[in-house]
């Protein structure tokens, strides 16, 4: 098929009629299905049960250094989580704090906690006129929102196949005060499946930021979720790389086993320079006495060491695959050659990320959702959600069954065809 | 024996040389107690052991609207655990929002939250000039803690036999804008284990608070907590008379299982009115996607119902009351008539409160420290950690053996007495 643009308006108008009877027919089907969100199928989360026989009423709760796990205590985790965690955060344990279930969470509290009482001494941002936050687009809505809810202005920095672009960012840190952050997914990034290069990395930890209390935000979410045994994005170690550079303290890294177990029972940390953590401590033994413990222990028992989780992460991909490949195959055999679309092929992560042509991203979504296939909503991926080409749509394979997301991906790639038809008609 | 106070000199002196040889004594057993908070002993927590077993890799973790527990979502708690904390909470369901493990943090999050961003819809409080709590006293000192992390100015109030001296709290609240809340303990509080009288617990809930957004923080820790079967304070229920009284929105109400099951691995909740819970609701969404759904299911299948939790709790009353006895009964015996001290017989709880002579406490606590009983420190029980008379000490017999118990009081009373003697011979 030749691309779109070089069609007729009576190519277009026959292809739109051939196409609308297709959605009518789609329609008929009355699907029910859920694209929108990153979260784990079923038969994802089968394969943690085991981690619910770890601990029984005869186990001895204590962790290794002979602390009663049931009881009050230990602010910043058990020494073995802090172990197991810190080698999937790739530092020492350390420099990891293990908080609750939620590392999206984690990372609520430290803006809230530099609203309210800055960051190692500066000034509360909520003292401050102005406070902005670099978004590297597209990204996840999830961060937007928190920096949105605390009055962050935002500022939009657009990603490239190797991370958001450094020269941007370079410039904006370095001359702008009120720029107190940055967003970052750096591994198999939500939601174009990125992964930042070695030079993006060391350019990061090379920042000279204008304000002292610059953070970069690194949201390691996918750090162990390959898809691939022998074809992985290798991403570099940013605590390692900002203390090489003179910047220790520039860098807060959050991971979680969110996506390895149970989203939502699982495990979250920090990592970070000694100096945080001794700000973060300050406030965190105001907010609680600690966190779940005996989750920690069963997490660590259940996993036993980074081998562990490496060995069941290959058994995510095992199941995440198959998905990830079959809608990739759809857009490649259905949209390929037709120009009216891009997409990414990632190595890991939860995402694929497509673009449509400008202005189509709203049109997409709400076709499918009428025909019974919720997307993420357009805009989602961007700050305020506002995507000013209305572009980017992500996809989220993992939910759905196999039939599901083939039925799912066969009405979004008409969606797409349908839509973009009916924005060069519109032109003509 | 006489009172201490009308000694003479003489026989204070006697006495003093007596205590010495006594205090040696004890400084040569070595002790390492620890009386210095409210943790369970391990023999209570292994009456909860049984909630390791609830779950297994057979167990279906869907609750019983259908919800994958294991998965993302549910924002505001699995239906059957807020029923259960419901119930607990004397509230209707969909007045419940469950947490995650800690109360203290739930406490935290509200402080902060109306910090940044007010309280449905008022000034956030750190666009103020000041703000500022009243704290009944001896009250607990993590809540004490979280106001003055926040630069909120404390206000003492002194607590009655029948709770705060309401007077006092209906003056302050009405006429100062600035008071935007009150720390309570309603229910054997922390560390008097006085219980709000009903009259008590309806002037708080027919106050006309200058402040649009002032809240009473009602942590009804030890709602369940009684340390008799046969001899219970009651409590009225705080959101049904504000409700009564046309003050739905005026309270939150904290709850949590952590003294329950384990300390730190439980299920907290906030109750309060439709206004407040979705203000608080709007934060929530973007702080997280839901807390451990897994555990809040955990509980409830290990409870089943209200009745299971009031069986659960007469086992660690079986293993409290004694402890509680034979700390009353040794003050009883040792202080009585010497009029250097008095103390309350709490119903409940976690603590006993001791009030020395005036200027005693630091004295008896640094005492009782050197000869090996840790408790916890003078002044904790007051905002600031300034106790005015010094003169409030709150013992926590749970965490000691019934041994380890026995000695620890057997010092502390020694302490006091020295404390005392040493007191009245400085003044003569």
């Amino acid at each position: 098929m030749k691309p779109y643009r070089e069609m007729s308006k009576e190519e277009l108008l026959a292809l739109k009629e051939e196409l609308d009877a297709q959605y009518r027919e789609v329609q008929a089907k009355d699907l029910h299905l859920d694209m929108s969100r990153g979260k784990p199928s079923a038969e994802q989360l089968d394969l943690s049960m085991g981690m619910m026989d770890v601990l029984n009423s005869s186990t001895d709760l204590k962790d290794s250094e002979g602390v009663d796990c049931r009881n009050y205590g230990v602010l910043d985790g058990v020494k073995e989580a802090k172990e197991l965690l810190g080698q999937m955060s790739e530092v020492s344990p350390d420099k990891i704090i293990i908080y609750g279930n939620s590392s999206l969470n984690v990372m609520y509290d430290t803006v809230a906690r530099s609203m309210t009482h800055g960051v190692m001494g500066s000034t509360p941002w909520c003292k401050l006129d102005k406070v902005k936050f670099l978004c590297p687009v597209p990204g996840y809505d999830r961060h937007f929102t928190i920096t949105e809810y605390f009055g962050i202005e935002m500022i939009n920095v657009p990603m490239t196949p190797t991370g958001p672009d450094m020269d941007m960012v370079e410039e904006l840190v370095s001359s702008d005060p009120a720029i107190k952050g940055i967003w970052c997914v750096p591994k198999y990034s939500n939601p174009q499946g990125i992964t930042y290069s070695d030079e993006t990395v060391r350019r990061f930890a090379r920042l000279k930021p204008a304000a002292e209390d610059f953070r970069i935000y690194w949201d390691n979410a996918y750090c162990v979720h390959h898809l691939y045994d022998d074809d992985q994005d290798f991403l570099i170690e940013i605590l390692g790389e900002c203390e090489k550079a003179g910047n220790p303290d520039m860098v807060y890294k959050f991971c979680s086993t969110s996506k390895i177990t149970f989203p939502g029972s699982g495990v979250a940390c920090i990592a970070a320079s000694p100096n945080n953590l001794k700000d973060i401590k300050k406030q965190l033994t105001v907010q609680t006495i600690g966190h779940d413990k005996v989750n920690q222990l069963r997490h660590v028992r259940f996993f036993k060491n980074l081998d562990g989780i490496h060995e069941h992460m290959r058994k995510h991909a095992a199941i995440m695959r198959p998905k990830f490949e079959a809608v990739l195959d759809t857009l490649d055999k259905e949209l390929g050659g037709l120009e009216i679309g891009s997409w990414i092929r990632p190595k890991g992560g939860y995402f694929i990320s497509f673009d449509a042509m400008e202005g189509c991203a709203k049109a997409i979504v709400a076709k499918c959702r009428e025909a019974g296939v919720v997307l993420t909503g357009a805009g989602a991926t961007y700050p305020y959600g506002k995507d000013p080409k209305d572009s980017n749509i992500r996809i989220a394979p993992s939910y759905p069954t196999k039939e599901e997301l083939a039925m799912a991906t066969d009405l979004f790639v008409l969606c797409v065809k349908l839509a973009s038809v009916e924005k060069l008609l519109e032109t003509m």
